[in-house]
């Protein structure tokens, strides 16, 4: 409970790419929303510049030590993009930054609003965030005969807690639908707990429909415009999770346009859906880099953190500023704007509220 | 080589639920197109009964031992959906058959076609059919502590086959990209390995791009109508491939507009993809089930075991009744036609062409 709490750090971790310039521009309109409480020293910013590929690489670690610590001295935490190596990369081959952040600071809901009002999409999905086929993810083999194996672990603990957090969600902000997703008809060990843990759950809560579908069906229903307005929160496994997320996204305008948050019990951490986009760097483009999904994470962030009404105001400055036209001429968009400009346009905006 | 028979056996399986009524109007299109050749004994149609859920129960196996031996017998099948039972069903929990004839029949390649013409849609998955999430499907387990595993497997020779089919295919139909679609950053050995093995395949195709992605993107990118007229071939993993699928249909006009072909060495099955829709059955409205993903399987087989032109012909005939004020009325909604009036219409349209 963070109203409880003298002072509030907020890390600021830029990351890779254009990750420090969005972040930047994020921790600007952090600052304006809340710049009583950081004069009155209630609110404090401590920037981790550390998580940078280079700085991985040169340590091969995806989180170095140092920077695991500075993290941890943290409540919670603004993440830019992170560049994960890809077979064949110029990196070495190190962990996502992303998926052991979430490891280490046991970050275990995933949690990615999408909202399309004129089209009455209003979804929330929590995605388990630390088991599933993400748990081993480097401990898979080959054999001499050329058979590979990769592992997908699911707990009853990891299970509860994430099917509880996702109908306590519900219960409070009176949703009357529950979905589970899973494979559970294939992958029966792990999606059929998962299944069962999560409906159990759900028979907690009798004012709520639980139903269950199968991922490939799900992906399916999120494009039938007479079905998708039916569904309100979604639980499932991680790797399901990931894939259905962006789909969804896409509708809302794509992942440059989704914030997500990564909860824990102890620590939080909110982040764009989006990738580093090393191009925008290179081609000199990085001053032009949309710094919407990393909005709507900081407007996640500061309902979490407790700071609702300045929430509510960025979200609403977002909304305003995402349909006018200065947001859709930005970046990429040949005759768009900068980074900066669209900050000083939501916080404008938000003056105007 | 089809062409070097005297004589080709097409088992008709109907399956469950309106399976054995789509099947069976299929059958009557399919003689319909292949009836000089039925005269001459050429084409055998064999109906095979016992696939029901039934009857696979009281064997407590997804497909019993004399209905394999029937299925053995066949050249190609033609398969309705079959009912498979899920957790706290009035079925035992015994396999799906349509996964359990995969693998009996070692059908290794999943061909999914999926085109929107009006909107430059011309895609082609190959979804590796027997391996991944699906090979050890029912061997996941529990420890006491309540850690449940599953397992993903990927063999060299299962993907080095999937990958030399899509790419085989590509060059044969002039397609000058082929998407490699996996969550090789996360799942590194299975998903590493078949990334790779297609890489190296692509790369004995100098007149084909090769480009892969992760799945949680490509999703999005189906959706994104400025992208999604680039691809054109996709290969990827057994669960990707069922997802995504689903998915790629519902653009076309839902899993109902859909065939499949599982292709292997020796057997081949041609299939609906959507489910056997019990309910409709309960209702008494099985008469009003919609053919045209059977239809669809149907010019799929034909296509397969060389009769190209009666292929092309039903695709014609196809296209034109779907299209058309009957078949948007058919089935379901109110003032349908009925499966047998929908087969009829398209015998009718094929006279015409
Ligand atoms: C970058 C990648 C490892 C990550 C994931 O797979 O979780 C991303 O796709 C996400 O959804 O946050
Ligand atoms: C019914 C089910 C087992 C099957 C699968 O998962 O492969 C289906 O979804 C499909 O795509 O054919």
């Amino acid at each position: 409970d963070y109203s409880k709490l003298d002072q509030i750090v907020i890390g600021i971790c830029g990351g890779d790419g254009i990750g420090p310039t969005i972040t930047h521009e994020a921790e600007r309109v952090l600052r304006f929303l809340l710049k009583d409480d950081v004069a009155k020293g209630r609110i404090v910013f401590k920037e981790i510049d550390g998580l940078t590929i280079e700085n991985r690489a040169a340590h091969m670690k995806a989180i170095p030590d140092d920077v695991l610590a500075e993290l941890k001295a943290c409540h919670v935490i603004l993440k830019g993009p992170t560049t994960t190596p890809r077979a064949g990369d110029e990196w070495p081959n190190i962990e996502s930054a992303n998926v052991a952040m979430r490891k280490e600071l046991d970050l275990f809901a995933n949690v990615r609003p999408v909202k399309v009002p004129e089209q009455g999409i209003d979804w929330t999905f929590f995605r388990e965030n630390t088991e599933g086929a993400y748990t081993l993810g480097s401990c898979g083999f080959e054999t001499e005969d050329g058979i590979s194996i990769d592992f997908t672990v699911t707990t009853t603990d990891g299970t509860e807690r994430i099917a509880a957090l996702a109908y306590d969600f519900a219960h409070k902000n009176h949703k009357n639908r529950v979905s589970i997703v899973t494979k559970a008809n294939i992958v029966k060990a792990t999606d059929g707990k998962f299944l069962r843990l999560c409906q159990e759950m759900g028979a907690k809560y009798p004012e709520i429909v639980t139903d269950d579908w199968y991922i490939d069906i799900m992906t399916a229903k999120l494009v039938d415009p007479k079905r998708r307005q039916d569904f309100q929160v979604f639980v499932l496994p991680n790797l399901y999770g990931d894939i259905i997320t962006d789909e969804a996204a896409e509708f809302q305008g794509g992942v440059g346009t989704a914030g997500s948050g990564n909860i824990g019990k102890r620590y939080a951490m909110f982040e764009a859906i989006h990738g580093s986009a090393p191009r925008m760097v290179k081609e000199g483009r990085a001053k032009y880099a949309d710094p919407c999904s990393m909005l709507r994470a900081s407007a996640m962030l500061l309902s979490h953190i407790g700071y609702q009404k300045e929430s509510d105001q960025l979200t609403a400055a977002l909304d305003k500023c995402m349909f006018e036209e200065k947001a859709l001429t930005i970046t990429g968009r040949d005759t768009g704007c900068t980074c900066e400009e669209f900050g000083d346009y939501v916080m404008r905006t938000i003056e105007t509220l």
